[in-house]
């Protein structure tokens, strides 16, 4: 990728730190996801953005800039990206899936904040995200008490909005989220000099639905026995969602899920019949956190579906694309993202229904729940999950991480143990 | 107390290890407070308090709900008592301050859960607090993800209703709150049976704007060079604030601040002129967890002011008293709880300045803010409380702790190299 040293050096990124950790996580890549046998022709499309996560795709987003639109970078599900592309902007979804940058975000964070926020504060501090230093915006939500303070102290580096998710989901939270969507409108309208108008949100709506269905439909895939694809190929397609070109991405994937279906036909799998199928439920993976599917994948059972932002809690629902008026497709933007079931809201109970129906119409053999450790929201969350499971006789385990290697044989002994256990 | 055995039966308490707690906790208490010199004759109340924590106290509010009042117990400065009041209704804050029952909590809470919060479901749990046992409903909130998410679980041992504070202050926040405050009128009403009158509603508000009256005046009186009170007993002062029968609360530490003038005239204090004078920052400190005053107070300071729910937080606002009718009167205890500067809303610019002008009116000469071990927001606070401080160039220690004595020698060690510091 020495082709793009001028674009990164424009960016300031630490260009020997940054040329560091690309070797490192194409090794990575190498180790965990192109040693994999049995892998569709399609997937050829991820490993080419993955190739290419800072190069290609970067220069993209600067030629997108030289054109005059707007760049927002995310870390969270309800920024509503519908009207970012109603405004002509682009949306990334920011990583914050590996260890860079810690001791930097230690200096300015408390040591008990988890992985991902140390993440996204780190890769900001070293200069090492093109991505985060292309955006013209980065929107901040307060899902968590990591994050919403956290951003207090980021909001000193980077161009910063912050929008309020409410707590429960009553008719004045509803109102609150509202009001705080179209305070996210004017913000935009501001920034890129662009009216959102019916037609351009009714686009972005079907855009962003578009891209909703596409997953949906890879996941609907992942029912078949034995599973056709593993969950490390899966898990990426969602993490890619967040960040490639949105219509690339559902015609690529809507590619690999015609493959799928033959390979369905032709009962063929990824894995024998027979392996030991997981879901994989909690907080967030993003890129290149592929540790613990890794782990439980190579411990003999295959991950089938992932309960999680970087999964199935963010294409659950679709915006309904009926509405005729700006106002009328907010109203629906906001009932379609007060359905989400994240561990900031509580009560939460959809969250424990959704992990026992998705066990059962995965055909699932256990649960592995995964919180990041000190995310006291999902790491809460997990007794609750395990005693709904434990009600329905599905077997359940629970760890807590982060992005270091450190316990990964620790992690194999427990997992090991766990399929071992549900193989029976 | 051994009179009280029946009482406590009849609580269901775990009567052993209540018997070994009440020890232990006389014993702390001794060593804490009976040992210091100079104390003012009106701590004797603060001593009686004490000594009764479990006995007197807990017959009075049995009585009182032999004669149909109810007794709600909180967590939170945020919860209105107020409201409570006007529905006839006693509000007692529940303590949470000893290391209690831990195992037990931690056998449904993570471990990176705050003591507080380990606090209160160990004391349930251990069937060791008649408070607790003596509550029709406890009030929850949503201030932070710990408590947030930690009352899913509580609600399966206790009657709980919880409030949702918001986390901004914007209009959209204010109308969300004010729904909460007409959501908790509705509950107390129908736990009560007694309506809440614009009469009784504006008893309710004076009475408790007497006791944040009484206890401004105790806390402007601490001003004075040198200190009249140890740090110690008026934490004490505002940790009893919260439980004891407010009118009677009222006038004993009205008597207190009389006799606090008289020694202030005389120019007495409670330590020599030139102790060094602390502003002890950060989280509340429940009943018993008086370590860290106890550490900074046998280092050679004096904590002359808390800025924490237990101190400042708790009492710089009253609710206006003009208000006519129910609503009006709402509207200003909506206006008057909106103005709390608590960690959990973002931005929380006002306690910033609110520290800085602490430490300058106090005459502080050092800020040891206090966060509570896994408490994202106060710890991550701290960070920027330090840089306000650093830029007025007032001296700063942040310390994270728990309720364990473990750490005791190690805060010793710190507080001590502070205070030299300071000291010069």
């Amino acid at each position: 990728m020495g082709s793009y040293k001028e674009l990164w050096e424009k960016l300031n990124l630490d260009l020997d730190a940054h040329e560091s950790l690309l070797e490192v996580l194409g090794k990575f890549y190498g180790d965990i996801y192109l040693t994999q046998q049995g892998r569709l022709r399609g997937i050829e499309y991820l490993d080419f953005v993955i190739s290419e996560i800072h190069g290609l795709r970067i220069k993209e987003l600067q030629e997108a800039k030289n054109n005059g639109r707007k760049v927002i970078g995310t870390f969270c599900i309800f920024v509503p990206e519908e009207l970012v592309l109603a405004a002509q902007a682009i949306q990334v979804g920011l990583c914050a899936g590996a260890e860079t940058g810690r001791e930097l975000a230690e200096q300015v964070l408390p040591r008990n904040t988890c992985a991902l926020i140390k993440s996204f504060v780190g890769f900001k501090l070293s200069r090492l995200c093109p991505f985060i230093e292309s955006c013209d915006l980065i929107v901040g939500e307060t899902t968590c008490d990591g994050k919403k303070k956290a951003y207090e102290i980021f909001e000193q580096y980077v161009p910063l909005f912050v929008m309020e998710v409410p707590q429960m989901k009553r008719d004045a939270d509803r109102e609150l989220w509202k009001s705080e969507i179209y305070r996210f409108k004017s913000v935009l309208e501001d920034l890129t000099g662009s009216w959102i108008t019916a037609e351009s949100l009714a686009k972005g709506i079907k855009t962003v639905n578009r891209r909703r269905r596409v997953l949906q439909r890879l996941n609907e895939l992942r029912k078949a026995v034995p599973a056709p694809i593993s969950g490390r190929d899966a898990l990426l397609v969602h993490q890619i969602s967040f960040y490639d070109d949105p219509e690339r991405f559902t015609n690529k994937i809507s590619i690999l899920c015609d493959e799928l279906e033959k390979r369905i036909s032709a009962k063929e799998g990824v894995v024998p019949e027979g392996t030991p199928r997981i879901l994989l439920s909690g907080c967030p993976m993003a890129i290149p956190n592929w540790k613990l599917p890794y782990v439980i994948e190579s411990s003999g059972a295959v991950v089938v579906v992932e309960e999680s932002c970087v999964g199935t809690r963010n294409i659950s629902h679709l915006v309904e694309e009926n509405g005729k008026s700006v106002d009328d497709m907010i109203d629906n933007i906001v009932d379609r993202y007060m359905k989400i079931d994240c561990a900031c809201f509580t009560p939460n109970r959809e969250r424990l229904n959704n992990v026992v129906s998705l066990a059962k119409a995965y055909k699932v053999d256990g649960v592995i729940h995964y919180s990041l450790t000190f995310c006291q929201l999902y790491e809460t969350e997990a007794f609750k999950i395990g005693r709904a499971l434990e009600k329905e006789g599905i077997p359940f385990l629970s760890i807590s991480t982060d992005y270091s290697m450190e316990d990964v044989e620790q992690l194999k002994n427990r997992v090991e143990a766990f399929v071992e256990m549900i193989r029976g």
